[in-house]
């Protein structure tokens, strides 16, 4: 089996999305990535379900940090994936990215999150060939910044 | 309406607890609480949906940063009633801690999230006229600690 | 006395700033601050007694932080006395932004903290009536990121 | 060259501790440290230098974060020393040790800093072959805890 194309890749990176069942639950849905500026973003609509007020109608703070997390986590993937580089056979370097785990997250709730549906964008502050940290924004659909997250993640 | 007993205040914060339609999702369950020292748990089972990783059956980050979030909310909650004391009528108590929001939350992900059920206790750090800060620790059924989180509550 | 001119309150900020007795021991100096963005930095340069790792001849972690600390108060003032606007007296607003104080930090370290002088900038992510959150960046004299940083403030 | 003995590794962490140019300007100092428990303490004493806010005369936050992230960054490396066992030469150890850096940091302010002495405990949350995690307090001379934190390392 050889090294995947970028569109193998891409498919590999929905794969493992739409394969995590809690990610499922919420109905987070990968949107786009970047392979080149390693960005990735993801959209869900809000359900019942995932009100933490309903006298606010507003996502549960629980919702919000899945979002993040998740988002973070596969956008630590792409990095790592690029870090990793030719030096490592491709069927060792997807051992490793399934292996990756978050080892500390903050979010910041900056405002309620109100919205009939949001995206959360992932961006890379540091990748290593241990560790990547990554950036996280929640908007909702009228472009309010609902939250913003940092995470650590091993690999 | 008169101030709410101690066995009436345990009522409402139950009944805070069971009405969040995300908290009902994953399946969290108020367990205990005292006024007295501040501190409140809640437990849940695991179930297929709450996985985040099933060639690990472990449970995803998300469910952890809610059961987190959830317990330090409800342990601020219980904080900040005693410290607005008698000197706030109880009703416009109620209205502020129905207000009360998560600003922050860290979230440190120790242990994978391996077992059958989960305990998550909360503690109070800090107590202002504005602000809480709390300390979680979520444990599983073999006693393993699994993750730990600090959360800034404003009401 | 009346309410204080851009000038003055600019003048105020620095004031406030040179007369930090720990400010000055790491050589911090306001840079550039801007009342409608909402954005300020500082400057400072390297000195032997702020190394942390003389092998490696790097800022120790505490400097970065206390860098990201101050640069993050002085910004939320900043907010805070735009947010309170004209409906308070202006000498309850100073009296309020005297006492405004960091809750809690976020520090990630993204590279050692290399170089001969080093920039920080401080910008607002939520300000509200009794919090103000904050971003932090700090970049040496080759453009390098080496640290960013959340903080939430209350005054 | 052989392995240290306990009294030889204390020697060396001490050495560590006072060889920090910027833990000098501080005035920290290590207080105790256990290798069972992985536990250890430093101590300082408040200065003028060391004052954030003159009109209360309270410490800088940047003081503080300096003595969780020393204390915290020596507690991981005992934690990490006892990890690497006898399998790593003792020589390459400490090479790993010399690297180990602070990846993230949070710091949750509770009180103001008010004192003439303080006390910073570290411990351990999290020890593997790569990454620790640990969690701090820091105690007034009245046995207040004015502040408390939780931070990453790599080794």
């Amino acid at each position: 089996m050889s090294e995947p194309s970028p569109a193998e890749f891409r498919s590999l990176v929905e794969g493992i999305f739409s394969d995590i069942p809690f990610v499922q639950e919420i109905g987070l849905k990968l949107h786009d990535f970047d392979l080149e500026s390693q960005t990735l973003s993801a959209k869900f609509v809000r359900k019942p379900q995932l009100i933490g007020n309903h006298f606010q109608n507003i996502l549960h703070g629980g919702v919000i940090a899945t979002a993040l997390d998740t988002v973070g986590g596969l956008t630590a993937m792409v990095a790592a994936y690029d870090r990793m580089g030719g030096a490592i056979d491709w069927e060792e370097k997807i051992q490793r990215l399934i292996r990756l785990g978050t080892v500390d997250m903050r979010v910041d709730y900056l405002k309620p999150g109100r919205g009939e549906s949001f995206i959360c964008h992932g961006s890379v502050l540091r990748v290593g060939n241990k560790l990547v940290v990554t950036r996280m924004e929640l908007y909702n659909d009228t472009d309010e910044l609902i939250s913003t997250g940092t995470a650590t993640f091993l690999y």
